[in-house]
C-alpha cells in the first residue's frame, strides 16, 4: 500500500452548517445510535496506513468534538481545529495542522459509510498520478443548461462520474493546489486539476452517501441495517 | 394549462427488465402495498388534462397489466402494448398507439412518486418551446473522465441538472425526433435535442426518484411515509 516509511494524514471536514438538516447539526445527528462524525472518522482510526487525523469543525461543535477526542477511541486525532467559511477554507485550516507527511486524505465528515477498503484503495490509486478521488458512475441523465434553463448539451453518461470522498493527494500536490486556489470549488480534486495535476478516479461505493437532508439520513439507516445483516 | 380543444396523451414506459432489483420485477414490486406501476400511472389517470394513457410493458408482464387495466381504475388506459429492446424502442411502440393528439407526456413506470402538479407544470412549460423535462439541480460534483479514468473536466455544477420524467412534447416534435433518432439515448429529450429542437427544463422533485435497486425502494418507502404524515 505505502512504503513503510511513508506517512499518511487524514483531514475530516465537518465544519458545514447543515442548514438542510432541519435544525439538527448533521455531524452529530445519530446514525445507528452514533453521531455521524464518529462513524465517518472510525475507518481512518482503524486503517493501519493512517498515522494522523485532523478533524475540522465549526466553533459551536469544537468543545463537543474535543470531548470525543479525549475519550480514547480517537487516539490518532492530533487536532480538532476550527473550519472556515467555505469548505476549501476548512481543508486549508486542516492542512496547516499536518505533521510532516507524504500523503493527505480528505474526507467529508458527513459521509459516515466510508470503509477501510475505500481508504486503502484510494492510497493505492493515488500512487499512479499523485491524486485520486473515489467516484461512482452517474446513473441519472445529466444536462448542461444555460441561465434560461434551455438545454445546451447532454454529455454522454458513460464518461460522467459523481465524485465522493476519500480524495487522496501527495502532500506537495495538495499544498500547491491550495496555494494556487481561485474561486469557489465543490471538491479538493478540482483545485489539483486547476493547478494542472492529473487526478485519477477510482470506484467508490453507491452506499458512501453524503448526509445532507433528513431523507439522506433515513436512507443511511437502511444501508447500515443491510451491512449489519 | 391547455386550450380546451387540445388533447394530451401519456406514455408510461415500464418495459425494463429491472435486472438490479434482485429477481423482483420492479414495476410490480410493492411500494406502500401497491405495485410501483400503479402508483406511477395514477397521477396521469387523476390529472384532468390527460386524455389517453398508453402503458408499455414487457411480454412477461402484459397479461398482468391488462388485468389491471380491466379493473376500472385505469379508465384512460387505451393500450397496454409491448415494449422493445431499448427504452427508446418502447417509447416508439407507445407513440404508434396514440390517437390524434397535440401533446405527449413520457413517464418512467419506475418513478412512482410523480404528482399531478409535476405533470401540469410540465405541460405549462412545454408551451414555451414545445418540449420540457422535469429536472433537479445536481448536488454531487460531476467530473468528465477519459477511458483511463483521468479527469478531463469538472463542469460548473450550477449549470448541471439531473433529468427525470415527466418529459412533455408537442406531438410533431416527438414524432420527428423519433424518425431522426440515431444511437442509444437515455432520455427522450435527447432525441429532440439531436433533432434540433429546444428543450426547456423545469423544476422536478428530489422525491421523484427512479426505482432501480432495492435500496431505491427502501428510500421510496421513507419518502412515501413522509407524504402520508
Amino acid at each position: 500500500m505505502k512504503n513503510k516509511q511513508e506517512k499518511v494524514a487524514a483531514i475530516i471536514v465537518a465544519a458545514g452548517e447543515g442548514k438542510r438538516m432541519g435544525g439538527v447539526d448533521k455531524v452529530f445527528a445519530l446514525l445507528g445510535g452514533e453521531p455521524i462524525l464518529m462513524r465517518a472518522t472510525r475507518p481512518f482510526q482503524e486503517c493501519p496506513l493512517v498515522d494522523q487525523i485532523v478533524v475540522v469543525v465549526s466553533a459551536e461543535n469544537r468543545a463537543k468534538c474535543q470531548h470525543l477526542a479525549g475519550k480514547g477511541e480517537w487516539s490518532k486525532v492530533s487536532d480538532v481545529c476550527l473550519g472556515g467559511e467555505r469548505r476549501q477554507d476548512s481543508v486549508a485550516a486542516g492542512l496547516k495542522r499536518l505533521r510532516d507527511g507524504d500523503w493527505v486524505i480528505v474526507h467529508d465528515g458527513a459521509r459516515p459509510l466510508v470503509t477501510v477498503d475505500l481508504i486503502e484503495r484510494g492510497l493505492e490509486v493515488a500512487k499512479e498520478t499523485g491524486a485520486a478521488a473515489a467516484a461512482v458512475p452517474v446513473t441519472d441523465t445529466i444536462k448542461v443548461v444555460g441561465d434560461d434553463e434551455i438545454v445546451r448539451e447532454t454529455p454522454p453518461r458513460k464518461n460522467l462520474r459523481a465524485v465522493q470522498t476519500p480524495q487522496v493527494f501527495r502532500v506537495d500536490i495538495i499544498k500547491k493546489a491550495y496555494q494556487q486556489a481561485r474561486g469557489n470549488v465543490t471538491d479538493d480534486a478540482s483545485l489539483a486539476e486547476q493547478a494542472g495535476y492529473e487526478v485519477k478516479l477510482y470506484t467508490g461505493s453507491y452506499d458512501n452517501i453524503k448526509i445532507t437532508t433528513p431523507d439522506d439520513l433515513a436512507l443511511a439507516e437502511v444501508l447500515l441495517k443491510r451491512y449489519e445483516r
